[in-house]
């Protein structure tokens, strides 16, 4: 069998996110849609490497289908093939051929998520559908502080949305850093895996600390704690980005 | 009276231009029934710089209203209230008490308007709603040359839409400049008025000179030429934002 690979960004905002859901818009059966009848098979299984929630956007997310070898349309043909078959807010940035083997989500090593923050009095029409938008003017000192106490391994239980049925709650963090490009605030967080709404419920406890509602060190405090009710708000959907799939 | 003045941003996308139409959503049509909620007047006027045409954007078109001088709302509760009341894809993000003489349609001496192109193999779909996407490389220096004949006073005839019902052709661009944030270019444009769709002609014109269809000098000549058909496509309007009004 052929092995293809797709990069697809999507803006959420019209998806019940990524995964196929019956009676639901999901951006994994936009794409399925158009690969099944570019490939002429009702039956063929599109794997992603990350489920979204819905709301949430994807520059980097990674899927793969397996097609027979007779089959000879080739990556550049599905490229532009995928682009005119799906919808406008779904973009397949590259395709490519890989080994029998490789599987999307199976083979992730890590994500990088960006979450972006709009801190200033008005919002702008251009980044509103992609940033959570915060008047107040935000300590990002003190959230840069308070990140610290996430980075590394640690059982992540507190920032585990109550419906999580992951087996263990341990995680580690590779990376967590905050970038501003006023009035933009970008956190980006890299981690081996995640839990159901983790990284929004991490940036809504930063967000607290950005406020001066929490110390940086409360942070330490939350994920010794391992209890949900001990931190922060879950962020808004709408200022997620599932940036990169690492393999 | 009193009279307010009001800086308005909206995504253009859904909506059939700024100026009011029965039949159809507008910009100002929703300010209008903000404003006049607000002040419970049904009957009040409000005054707008730019009529810009269906689908464009803007930063900083400009509006006002008057008011009688009982009325005691004041600008802080006019921001918050006329945000609240208008949809999310129109933000005011300024209001101002200003002379009874302010008058933001006829003192405006001049707009800014910016076009975004996307020019790269793949659309993004953070920029899509906001520019046009265009997949061969431009040649930038040739567009920043062919932009010099546009420059100072000329007569725009072949850059208006047959449509359009000016008394007078000629008009003065006191900047044209083209900025490259990769893979976005923008082309600012400056002038005193504008006649219909003359910016996206212009685009339109400046794009064949990037792909070279079109020499730079090509577009001296079409200035000379004082006939629509010699100029480009009009760009769609997407691309298109109304970034200032000067007074």
């Amino acid at each position: 069998m052929r092995n293809i690979k797709l990069i697809i960004q999507y803006d959420g905002t019209n998806y019940h996110g990524w995964q196929i859901q019956s009676r639901c818009v999901t951006a994994q059966g936009e794409v399925l849609k158009a690969v099944r009848k570019m490939v002429g098979d009702n039956s063929l299984k599109l794997v992603g490497a990350s489920r979204t929630d819905s709301g949430v956007h994807a520059i980097g997310q990674v899927g793969n289908f397996q097609i027979p070898e007779t089959n000879t349309i080739d990556c550049l043909a599905f490229h532009h093939g995928l682009n005119s078959l799906t919808p406008d807010d779904i973009v397949i940035s590259a395709v490519q051929e890989v080994s029998p083997e490789f599987h999307a989500r199976f083979d992730a090593r890590g994500k990088t998520y960006c979450y972006q923050l709009y801190n200033a009095e008005n919002l702008s029409i251009y980044h509103r559908r992609f940033s959570w938008h915060i008047r107040r003017r935000l300590d990002l000192n003190a959230m840069r502080q308070a990140s610290t106490h996430l980075r590394g391994c640690h059982d992540f239980t507190s920032f585990q949305a109550a419906s999580c049925g992951a087996e263990t709650s341990i995680r580690t963090v590779f990376a967590l850093h905050i970038q501003e490009r006023e009035p933009l605030v970008r956190i980006f967080i890299r981690a081996n895996a995640y839990l159901y709404r983790m990284v929004r419920n991490i940036v809504g406890t930063l967000v607290d600390v950005g406020f001066g509602k929490r110390e940086p060190d409360d942070v330490r405090r939350i994920l010794e704690g391992k209890n949900r009710t001990l931190a922060g708000m879950t962020a808004p959907a709408h200022g997620l980005f599932l940036l990169k799939v690492h393999y």
